[in-house]
This record gives structure tokens, sequence and C-alpha cells, in this order.
């Protein structure tokens, strides 16, 4: 790869015309040419993965060399059946059902003007993220199902493997006749150009960015661009008096230790003074190998360290968990309201009235009543696949796909009405 | 009105935390009791209205005083008749349909979690705004019936009818046992407090700008809190080759001139070089009193100025208009993709298949077929009220009204399940 030889605002520029451009293009073609292409996107991955294997190993090898950390390197390796993960996925998507052209509502106004309510995409979006190669074509397959034209930013560390996919990707959409500019990918990891992306407005519609939260709270600190992102994923699950023992245990369990580093993860247990079998569900987590963090109470019933402040403001993603004891509905309530992260949250109770107002009442994108917060996954919620979850409260909130990747237009079908 | 005692950002964090426990109370509170404090909202205005027009006066006389353009005064006189309809706008609002709590979609998974989309308000919503005191309390009704609080910050010409209007708007609410901080009037007219909100990330939640360019670029430049808010309207009305003459006449002249301060009004008329009466259609509207710029083609249609480059991306908001003619829809499909401000365009046609892909290509928040620009309207579609006509591309598009001060959330109700 030469040194660019634009400004980086010069580079993002001329990037966003050419995306503008392909989104004009993308926006009309049936759903029939965007799955179209995406299925050949597929089979060229697929036909690569010599060179995007290749590629990859080279990632690897320099990631090795700097000492990236094991979790590092392993969100960047790839191989044969991750890379075939990779176009299966795309295949998944072409599948999904179209958003674009939706209606969403219609109406006859007494003037007679037809008015109606239509999804259309929202033109060109911005992904900014790390080490995982995936992004590259998880990302990209979304947004051309959802019309939009793409622009990538891929983390350093996986350029190598970042440019194969990307080159079988759009060699893939190019053999099914769609714009070359559709997705393109950045070509520099100069960061400079990431300072750009985020004050291309205009250019750029909205940026979602994909990574820790170092880098989400620097898009979302710099940006003029509209941004779809989660920060934190501070969850908490509410044992109540009422629940179940059996179902309180498996439900902790799960939503702790199923998979710790993901943003679902509880990462708080709330355990209702008046719930019976406190010291039974403290033992069945401790059991588990899950660190526990208590306040007083919680350590009376079996947590072995005592929590301080910040750990009920700490996102672990890890085998660790702060356990608070509440007074009942209400101080589970007030202790969410005041530590939690707006993401997914979970009541286990029998009592259907607490339970509803839980539901009503906790302020996250997620409000589970006797189910897991890992559930808080657009797959799971039959979204066919997410490109991330928004803990905003605009636009869409939750686990996002296609249908978040749309905005609509009102269309009104007249016969000479004038206002007059 | 003493100076503050805070410097800006505390004053708005102080109110800011006053508004998010009113907005906890207000999202929990049924239809009826927000109804009721509308109610109450607009009988205290009827009630307060000799003390709302004597503290107009004295923003009228100050303004005098000031040297206010009459345009300006205009907007902030209130009389008896207008203070008369503020307080019915209230009751108006009142009795629109609850966008709080409407379930959006729903669906139980294969593994029998039933998982809903439920509206819910965003939470608190600033208003800035300029010279219409008018404003004060439509705002405040529109976000009130949407479960919001409202941090308003108007203009310091109107100061004295805003801090009237609003003591009368609160003491109605309180009557009704609402909360007290659900409707927050920025108690200083220091310019630096607007800074402050446009910076009150995780405080304010939305911003809605409502008022002249400059101060709605000031607040998309600056903030960094998601902002819904038009910036241009530069709207176009195609005439194309296959309108009837009678029809392309009345949708143009009520597009210009029915009201030509709107955002919904016309700036642009673009006429199909195959379109048989243009001559005609340039007499009819120069007969209105508007004044005409054209290219050298609608020039020889008997348009009498010049336009010069200028023109095109200018929003005259005035009895003027820029006058093109276009090689056919894809001409016009260009000028608009080139010039538009994606807020309203027209098409004229008697032919359908021209009229639809008219409708599919223009990328903007409202497109129509043989009906006025000046339909632009949140009322006029049916939405009961506006806060506004958003002409970006995320949350909210075009009219916003209620639904549009609410985001949602997913609820979950299960019955143990885990990931596994």
């Amino acid at each position: 790869m030469t040194a660019p030889v634009l400004s980086p605002a010069e580079l993002i520029d001329a990037m966003g015309t050419r995306a503008r451009a392909a989104a004009g293009v993308l926006a009309r073609l049936p759903s029939e040419r965007r799955r179209a292409g995406l299925h050949g996107a597929a089979a060229a991955i697929r036909a690569a993965r010599p060179a995007i294997l290749a590629a990859n190993a080279r990632d690897v090898a320099a990631g090795e060399a700097a000492g990236l950390s094991a979790a590092m390197l392993d969100r960047l390796r790839l191989d044969e059946d991750r890379v075939s993960a990779i176009a299966a996925a795309v295949d998944q998507v072409a599948a999904l059902d179209d958003p674009v052209g939706r209606e969403i509502d219609r109406a006859v106004r007494p003037n007679g003007l037809a008015l109606s309510r239509v999804r259309v995409p929202i033109g060109v979006i911005g992904i900014i993220y790390e080490s995982r190669p995936n992004v590259t074509v998880d990302a990209a397959a979304l947004c051309v199902m959802s019309g939009n034209a793409t622009i990538l930013r891929g983390g350093s560390e996986a350029a190598a493997s970042n440019r194969a996919l990307h080159a079988a990707f759009t060699d893939g959409l190019a053999a099914a006749d769609l714009p070359a500019e559709t997705v393109q990918l950045v070509p520099t990891t100069d960061r400079a150009v990431v300072g750009a992306m985020l004050m291309a407005a205009g250019m750029i519609d909205l940026i979602i960015p994909r990574g820790g939260k170092s880098l989400v709270a620097r898009v979302q600190a710099e940006a003029r661009v509209p941004v779809l992102a989660h920060l934190d994923g501070i969850n908490h699950v509410y044992v109540d008096g009422a629940a179940d023992p059996a179902m309180a245990e498996a439900v902790v369990r799960d939503a702790k230790m199923r998979r710790t580093g993901i943003c679902g993860a509880m990462e708080t247990l709330l355990i209702d003074r008046a719930y019976p079998a406190g010291a039974a569900l403290v033992a069945a987590l401790a059991a588990t190998g899950c660190t526990l963090r208590g306040d007083a109470a919680a350590q009376a019933l079996g947590v072995a360290e005592a929590a301080d402040a910040t750990d009920w403001d700490t996102e672990y993603l890890d085998a660790v968990a702060a356990v608070a004891v509440v007074d009942g509905l209400d101080g589970a309530l007030a202790h969410i309201a005041r530590h939690g992260s707006h993401h997914t949250d979970a009541i286990v109770t029998g009592d259907e009235d607490r339970a509803e107002r839980f539901l009503a009442e906790v302020d996250s994108a997620i409000v589970l009543w006797n189910a897991s917060t890992q559930f808080a996954d657009g797959g799971e919620f039959g979204l066919g696949a997410e490109i991330g979850i928004a803990t905003g409260r605009l636009h869409a909130r939750g686990p996002v796909a296609l249908e978040g990747l749309t905005t609509y237009k009102w269309l009104g079908r007249g016969t000479g009405q004038v206002r007059g």
C-alpha cells in the first residue's frame, strides 16, 4: 500500500462522493439485484479463501511480532471454517426480508391526497471497527441488503485480511453488476481518516462504531455525523422475592457465564432481601467460577469479596459479577436507574404485577421477564442478523439489523390539490 | 430577573436533573393524566390572558425601542385572539392519539420468549427557539402529551411573554397534579446557556431548534446532543410535459404564493422543455406578483430576470422564484439531486409512470404528485400538530408530531429461557 496522496478530508470527500453516487443507484435496485449481489459476494469469498487466509496469516504474524494479546489474536485469526462462516452469513443476509419499499402506514386525507410512508435506505453508512475482520463482510452485507453504500474503516491489525475480504466481496458484487463503489474500504490505516469520517456530515449519513469502549467513546465524543452505538452493557438481573429458585439459578448462571465477553452479559446481580434462597443462588453462581463482589448483605449470603463504589458502574466483560441485596422491586428499580446503562435488564419473578412494573419502569433498550440477558442479540430477536445493539434513544434502540439501516419518506399522490 | 448565580453548565445540569426526574414520573402516567394536565394548562392560559398580554406589551415596547423589524414584531405580538388560539391548540394536542405504550410489533420466538416493541417517551427534550412566544406553549404541549420533560429556551425579545405563558402553563399542569419540573423555562437569556444545552449529552436526549437558518445552523454545528431540525426548504415543482396546464398553474401558484415565508414554499420551478404551455405558466406565476429569475430558456418563455448560479441554491422565503427549463424527467431529477435540500418536491404530470419514478427517485422527506408543496405540514398530514419538519435522515423525517417524540423499547416475557 502506498502512502495516501490525499489529505484525510480529501480522501473521505472523494470516497463519500463515490458512495453517494452508488447509494443513488443501489436505492433503486429491486431486492433481487441486491440479493444476487450478496450471493455473488459469498461465492467470491469462498473462491478467494486461499488468498484471504494468506493475508490473514500475515496479519497474525505481524500481530504476534507486535505482542498482541491472545484475545486480540483470536479475534483476528481466520481459518477455513471461519471464512466459510463469513460467506454463509452473507448468504443468510441475502435471504432476509427486504425493508426497502415497505409501507409503514397510509391514509387518504379528506381532500383526497393519498399519503404513505415508505422505507428507504439511509444512504451512506460509515463503519469504524477494530480487529475482527469478519466485520468487514458482516457490516457490508447488511448495508447492501438495506440499499446503503458503505465506507469501511477497519483496524490496522487486520489491514491485510480486510483488504482481501473486501476485494472478494466487491468482486462478487461487480459480477452481479452492482456499482463498484457500493462498498469501499478506506485504503489507509492513518488514524486521521477516522477523524475525517466523523466530521463528514452531508457525505456520510450515519456512523456505526464496532469495537471496544475507547473506540466508541471517541466516536461519540467527536462525531458531527449521527452515530448509532452502544457504549456499555451494565446489565442487571433482579431476582425477586417471588422468583422460582431453580429458574433464578438457571437464568443468572446463563446471563453471567454463558459468554462473559458479550455486551448482553449480566454484570450485576440484584437479590431481593425477601428472596428466601439467596445463599443458594450465590453459591450456585460462585460454583461456576465467577468471582463475586458484594455489599455487606450480599457478603452475608456468601459473596466472598467486598464491592467498592466503582463495582456498580463497571462492565467487567469477564467472569466477575457485582452482587447487591435490594429492598424489593423499588430497590431494584432505584439501583438500575442509578447504575444501569440502558442496555438489557431482567427480572426473575413469579409475580406478574411486579414483572409488568419492571418491564414498564426500567428505562433500557431491552427489558426481560424470566429470561437471560444473553438473549440481547439480533439473531435471537428474529432479525436474522445485527449490526449492533443501540443504547441511544433516537432512531433505533436495541438490536439493529436491516430496518434500523433504513429511514422513510412521505409520498403523496394527488389530483391537483392546493391548500388555497 | 436577577443575574444567574450558576454557570450555564451548572444551570443546565440542575435543570436537566430535575427534568430527568420529571420524565421518569411522566413516562408512567396514563394518557388521561397527561390529557388532564394539558386541559389544565389551556384553562390556565385563558385565565392568565391579562397577565400574558401585559407581559407581551412590555416585550413589544422593548422591541420597538430596539428597532426590531415589522416582521419580527408581528411574530412577537400577541392579542386576545392569538392567546385564545394558543390555548385552543393545547386542547387539540390533548385530544390526539397517545403514542406512548403503542405496540409496534410482536412475535413469539421458537423458544417461547414473547417479544414486543413498545413506544416510550424519548425523555428530556430541549427546545431552542426565537421570537414567537406561541412556541413556548405549542412545543411544551406536544412534549407533555408524548410523555417527555421539556427544557425551553426562548428568544430574548419574547422573554416576558414566555415567562408569563410558561407560568400559566405550569400552573395548569400543577393543578392537574403533574410534576412541577415537567416543563422548565431557562430563566436567563444568556446566550451561553444555549451552548450548555447543546453540550448536555446524557442530560438532554434531543434538541429541536425552531427558528431561522442561523439558529438552526449553529445548533447543528455545535450540538453534542442529537438534533431534529430542518435547515433549508429549497423545494421544487417540476411541471412535466404531460401536465394538465390548468392543474400546473394552480399547483405552482399555490406552492409559491399561498404563503411565501414557510418552509414548504416552492423556491424553484422546473419546466419540462416538452411542456407546451410554459409561456402561459410563466405568465400566470408572474401575474401573482412573483419575481422570476430564470435560465436562458426560461427567459425565452417570458421570465424577466436572469438567474445567476446562486439562485438554484437559494431559499427565498419571499415572492421570488427561480425558473429552469429541464430536459424531461431526467433533467428534473438531476437538478433536484444537485440543488434540493431534501425537504419537499412535487411533480405535476398526467403520466403515472413518470410520476412513480419521481416519487421513487427524489430523495426528499416529502415527495408529491399533483399536489402543492405547501401541504408539507403536520396538520395537513393528519398528525394533528407538528413540532417541526425534519430534513435529516435519522429517527424521523418530514413532519414530526407525537410519534416522532417517542422511541421504543423491547419487552421480552419468558418462562425461564436461557441461551445455554
